[in-house]
């Protein structure tokens, strides 16, 4: 991979700098460095500089991205969507690898370099989803880091064999272990959760749980979450998706809740979705937990929104929890920059010598300004390599 | 204005047809039109056809679009964000008759045809922003319908010789008369809708109100204003914009709220922030009120959010709404489209032979698809003119 000097950038609005990039990692960062003879030379134009964004929250598995029109006709409940789905997918023969490499390739044109994906295990399918995601991971492995999080969707003890499955996808290779409302949709919390946590201690992976669960019965599995993340250990290896119920309690009981999750470390991964009650973003940063942001599903059998610009989510945070000011705007930006890797635990992250050369170029002024103007990526450097510019991937890419 | 015949285009997703245009008006919809031979002839190419879009409720002569970053450090009350921006105007010299114009043509690059406008009139400014926006409304009335509403942004009661302003306003050929808050910032609920109702009612000309005012508060200001409307026979001419308070009362209150506002024709204007109790989109519908969708402020002192495009409004509404079936997705657009003229008065509005040719086309399969995809305007026709192709204005509409 050649060396590459970026000329004329402002990282997060900041004075102009050039970029040095070698051998996949950032080498250094300052005004008018001197170009090696091996570099090739990127004229910035004074365009805004990124770090790579971060999807914190997504199933590439399930889209329909790029595919004809899906008319949704699906019911309002949550099983009715969960089984139209499983259906859905079964009959149409709907393909993961195909699928989640076409939406990855999407996030990665506009600047996207690394992803928590959720992908469906379940006793219908089995593991076909989780190969074909698995593949994609391959597929992309230098320029995109892909987290796949073994995900039950249709729940981890109403169909008997999904903890299995669920065993047999860790060992496959997903990163981390996914689990899903204990009480709503497995009716047996401490069953379920005992399981769940069984099968991440036995292969030592993280837990991302989906809690949709609103008000006192997410607090209850909530708490239960915790407990067993204490018991065994897993400070710092469990992260909580939606966790609506935090958006519902009562000021006293979420502090109490937000306190216990900072202190073992328990992320909190959010869509900021405005149609119902979400955690609040600033109480959950002060008491110390890292707040994540996602997409959730893109144009799938579930939802007909969403689309692969992290950005485009950063503003739809922003708007969700009022975000006006500049200062308030960037944290709506940090929770798909440097709180999304964080969160998830994806290293060598940001813009800094030695991190990976993950690398986003806009026409902006200002942060605030590219969250709310989301401009066409000018350069994305994923990994060293340039990968997309002025909004296309670089044919080869393209091409994968 | 030549005759214009559009082939291969699809209303609403519908089979393909074209479309004639004569005198600026939809002249034939048919399969296979005959070319008049005076026609200038476009290829649709299968492209789904929307009729223009309507933006119920913005504020043109606030916007900074097109300007430098404002660097937004306001506080977190009404009244700061109040006082900040007539101060920053005042101080700044921000040109209300530029940027209204600059905007308004973004708005038309993008479909919108029609638009409600409140604009700023104070014993500070004077009627500077307004006789700048009624400029604007001149230099686009070929092509794009603008309403100014003069709005007493900064109070009517608070601040002497407001109701002469606005009085003068309606004489100088505003379209509407603005309010605000009659408890929360003008602190006599009755006396200022008994001076407010009496200018509209002196001009004959309709009434649109911001309503921020929440739950119980709201609603009293809210039944006030309904007895207004009847005792002065405003059927038909009176506009709440917000009524937050909708989305606050219990849902019996908010019932017969609903049932006297459609009795007396009084329509609802949301730009349905997802920060705050929202007027339920499909009750309000279901009672008989018909709701209008508008962006509210786009890039001002009040806000960094906002875009001049309409289907992106469309779009944060169904998000809002949690509106996921195509049907759904289709209500979400009624609000930019057939309810949003109908509710601010627009006339002639729609793809019917004899209606405004005010036509949209998009590549998109279906509605929805259109409203989550946002795409490009291929062509956007305004009044029987061509006005912008593939996003772009015609050079001589962006000169003006």
């Amino acid at each position: 991979m050649p060396t590459l000097l970026i000329r004329n950038v402002r990282p997060m609005g900041a004075s102009p700098v050039d970029v040095l990039v070698r051998d996949g990692r950032i080498a250094d960062i300052g005004a008018a460095l001197s170009a090696p003879a091996d570099a090739a030379t990127e004229e910035g134009g004074g365009a805004l500089l990124l770090p790579g964004l971060v999807e914190g929250h997504t199933h590439l598995d399930k889209t329909m991205w790029g595919m004809d029109w899906y008319r949704n006709e699906v019911g309002t409940n949550l099983i009715d969507k969960i089984e139209n789905e499983r259906a859905f997918r079964h009959a149409s023969g709907h393909d993961a690898a195909v699928q989640s490499l076409a939406l990855a390739k999407a996030f990665l044109a506009l600047g996207t370099t690394r992803l928590r994906t959720h992908v469906d295990v379940d006793t219908q399918a089995g593991l076909r989803h989780l190969e074909g995601t698995l593949r994609t991971r391959e597929a992309l492995r230098a320029l995109q880091q892909i987290q796949v999080v073994a995900f039950p969707q249709s729940g981890l003890l109403g169909r008997p064999g999904t903890a299995e499955l669920l065993d047999q996808s860790l060992a496959l290779g997903a990163d981390v272990l996914g689990g899903l409302d204990p009480c709503a949709i497995d009716g047996d919390p401490v069953k379920s959760l005992d399981v769940l946590f069984g099968i991440a201690d036995k292969h030592q992976r993280p837990i991302d749980i989906h809690l949709h669960e609103p008000g006192a019965m997410g607090a209850f599995s909530l708490d239960l979450i915790l407990q067993r993340t204490e018991a065994l250990g897993m400070q710092g290896k469990v992260a909580v998706s939606h966790g609506f119920c935090l958006g519902d309690v009562a000021e006293r009981e979420r502090e109490t809740l937000l306190a216990r999750m900072a202190k073992l470390g328990v992320v909190l991964i959010t869509s900021a979705p405005p149609s119902r009650s979400v955690p609040p973003l600033m109480a959950c940063r002060q008491a110390g937990v890292t707040v994540v942001g996602g997409n959730d599903g893109i144009r799938d059998a579930w939802t007909p929104y969403g689309n692969p610009d992290m950005l485009e989510r950063a503003m739809l945070i922003g708007l969700r929890y009022n975000l006006r000011r500049d200062d308030e705007v960037a944290v709506a930006l940090d929770t798909v920059t440097h709180a999304g890797a964080l969160g998830c635990g994806f290293e060598a992250y940001g813009l800094v010598p030695g991190n990976r050369a993950d690398l986003v170029l806009v026409d902006a002024q200002t942060v605030a300004h590219a969250v709310v103007s989301r401009p066409v990526r000018k350069l994305v450097v994923a990994g060293g390599h340039i990968v997309a510019r002025d909004g296309t991937l670089e044919a080869e890419i393209a091409s994968l």
